[in-house]
């Protein structure tokens, strides 16, 4: 395994580049995972990186090590890094050192929808948006369309908060929603208080998309009047609406519900 | 209206600690509402604030006025700063400039759980801790127990969060969970994917009180095995788990629909 001790080593400072720039990864094509979790399920459900990095303090660790050595054994290559120069790269707090420097899966050719999937309208918050993929696979939804203006999906609080969901999905990023709902086949449904009609008394057991809009703003109003149909997760009280993530959270299950 | 132009006034670094400490805050008893819609929910659900803070850039906004009016109409006390000095107080981005200076509504005297209720084992973020508030209020959740561990829930991005929550609910902080089990008198739920029963076929039109933990480690074991009932959010797919506020939503509003 190749090790480096040097700040100045040029390939250490392309990683450090990589790890703190959005525009880096974006002109690269790579991104950054973070963390045990995420290098496990990109292991299992993906590909080996370009890279696995690993910290002097980490690599006997035995999830590490297993880690590493299933990356050998299928010709992934390793680099070793002194802690000091591990830590600027990570920004996970008390983790275990672990890093992967990947190819970032981009799905070009985005699909008409014909199946369920999620519309992401200007979504703000990595958290949010983290939360709203993982919900989204866990729900056994397979597409995710987001919008121009929607945070950077495969940025590191993205994928932390997504927790191995990027790797279970088709995310397609800088669509344009309109066109996808123009053409989509199935009903888009946005949620709204201003309606009557519940998610509850809605034939949910069919391809659906679920639209969802920005954290402040809501749906665009282009295209809330474009959605097939509003309804209403209904509220008990004086508490006017719900967090994003926590919308779709509800929406989704009510969904799974539905089909089973 | 009295108006501050100097850093080093008294009052002024007063609230400068306030905004900037929590320890200070809890010292006082007092917390700090940055932004509009807080502000305007705590007037409308609680009182008028100790005090009300508005810039020289914000004071004549239509609804930042109009605050203000109702605070000085209901005998509370506005405090004019420059922009440069109120800047250093709020956290809010881009926001209309204004904060109340609140006494911290603490709730002591820990019912017992006879009525439903949310049980908090040590959730550590302040945006899942401030959405599972909201999710609590908008499902007509009166009561919220939070373990020592939990974020402090009158901090700021836990208030920004709640959107208003907080002056919906009544929020116990530094609870005893174990206690709180050992003498409840309705189903204690946690969920957890080592089981068949789902929350889709359990009676939830009943008083309930969910039992929701750690975002990394979930809900202690000691009080896992204390939990009445265990249930699952049925997954579709390889995703392994929720986000703790989406679960939460989840659940919150499964029992709403049931109990329609």
């Amino acid at each position: 395994m190749k090790s480096l001790t040097s700040k100045d080593n040029p390939q250490y400072r392309e990683l450090k580049q990589l790890a703190s720039s959005s525009a880096a990864r974006r002109k690269s094509g790579q991104s950054v995972l973070d963390g045990i979790h995420l290098c496990q399920s990109y292991l299992e459900h993906i590909d080996v990186p370009l890279l696995c990095v690993v910290s002097e303090a980490s690599q006997h660790h035995p999830e590490v090590a297993a880690i590493m050595g299933e990356c050998e054994r299928r010709g992934g290559e390793c680099l070793l890094l002194t802690d000091s120069l591990f830590h600027p790269l990570s920004q996970v707090e008390n983790g275990i050192d672990i890093l992967f420097l990947i190819v970032t899966p981009v799905h070009e050719d985005c699909p008409e929808l014909t199946q369920t999937g999620v519309l992401l309208d200007r979504i703000q918050d990595p958290g949010n948006l983290g939360s709203i993929l993982r919900s989204a696979a866990a729900a056994g939804i397979r597409q995710v369309f987001c919008s121009p203006g929607t945070a950077a999906v495969w940025s590191p609080r993205v994928l932390r908060a997504g927790m191995g969901a990027h790797f279970l999905l088709e995310v397609f990023e800088d669509v344009s929603l309109e066109k996808l709902i123009e053409t989509a086949k199935i009903p888009v449904i946005a949620t709204t208080p201003y309606t009557k009609k519940t998610i509850y008394d809605f034939d949910l057991n069919r391809p659906v998309a679920w639209l969802l809009g920005h954290e402040g703003r809501g749906v665009d109003e282009r295209l809330m009047v474009m959605a097939s149909d509003k309804l209403v997760i209904p509220h008990m009280g004086a508490m006017e609406s719900l967090n994003v993530a926590a919308c779709a959270a509800v929406c989704f299950f009510e969904q799974v519900r539905q089909c089973r």
